[in-house]
């Protein structure tokens, strides 16, 4: 016997299975809309509905975008970034994270995922086609590989840089190493490993 | 400069004024509902604007309902509950709390909230009044007062208790004790302290 309205147990479930939120989060969520203001309640539905209606991705660097082309390849051709040093990374997510740092002002490629023989993603699953394209048709002089730090990324990063190194640009990775405000003996060993085998003369 | 399409970041800040998600976890949904289905987002914000055109409050106990009674007051009327054992809470999420547990068969009534000075929350910002007159105009046995175990919630108890216990009806409080399950040195001394108070022999 239910003790809960349809809607409320609708919702709960539909909360339930977004990442990250559990059923008693779904819970506090839930409580906190029906307690809220019918507008704000309004405003988020339409705000959702809206997402997925307007945002695409961006022809050039398939970033999420609104428009043809993404906030990031618009600034760019308003000379406002960085158009020769380009930044290859996994899933729009990472461009939030790399902007975040405010360290990087050139343009971005995105992959759409990492090559993983394990679960039948190969390169031409990946928008690989479209970079060497772009490669070729404007002018590039770094292309650094931000792939994430692990097997898939590093392999992904190996099998372009064979591609792009003899094109004759200059190819980077990002630098591995101990996080920056972390204890040295609670890195894990392949990272201490790494951070001792990349060290720099200060 | 923004690197985030409008439409994505109006989502991003939404999502980030719901109750325990932050601006990670707001990334995290945002980012799943972009790779989701179109109808699974549509889902979602349908069912929020369902959830506030449709509940409102039970007239007999002021639970979350969607007709004029709430699932538990229909049941009740259907003889599938004890109507004559009332259990008072403080908000409709006790409601299911104690749902859950699988031990009350009674009916509930909800106070909407519980006497709070500091907060400029008397009895009359309560629904007492209505408490009162269910229990002079129906058959109740036993009243649970199941207000929380603080400050506030003991005042609301002890105040109810004042109120019922001259109507000849039996008033109980939630038992306080050790949590099940934890461990005896890692309870706080009052917790402790209550759970000697209230020991019962075996």
């Amino acid at each position: 016997m239910p003790s809960q309205s349809n809607a409320i147990q609708r919702l709960l479930d539909e909360f339930a299975r977004l990442p990250g939120i559990g059923p008693k989060s779904a819970q506090r969520i839930v409580y906190w809309l029906l307690n809220s203001e019918a507008a704000d309640a309004q405003r988020l539905a339409e705000t959702i509905v809206e997402v997925k209606r307007s945002v695409r991705f961006c022809e050039r660097c398939f970033n999420y975008a609104e428009d043809n082309l993404c906030p990031v390849c618009q600034a760019a051709d308003a000379a406002q970034r960085d158009a020769t040093l380009l930044c290859v990374v996994s899933e729009p997510r990472d461009i939030t994270a790399i902007e975040r740092t405010d360290e990087f002002r050139g343009v971005y490629h995105v992959l759409g995922g990492e090559i993983s023989p394990m679960d039948g993603i190969g390169p031409d699953e990946l928008t690989i086609t479209e970079l060497l394209q772009r490669l070729a048709d404007t002018q590039i002089r770094e292309v650094v590989l931000a792939t994430n730090p692990n097997v898939e990324g590093e392999t992904t990063a190996v099998y372009l840089s064979r591609l792009i190194k003899p094109l004759g640009i200059m190819t980077t990775r990002l630098a591995s190493g101990l996080p920056v405000g972390g204890d040295l003996e609670l890195a894990d060993t392949v990272t201490l490993g790494r951070a001792i085998e990349s060290r720099r003369e200060i």
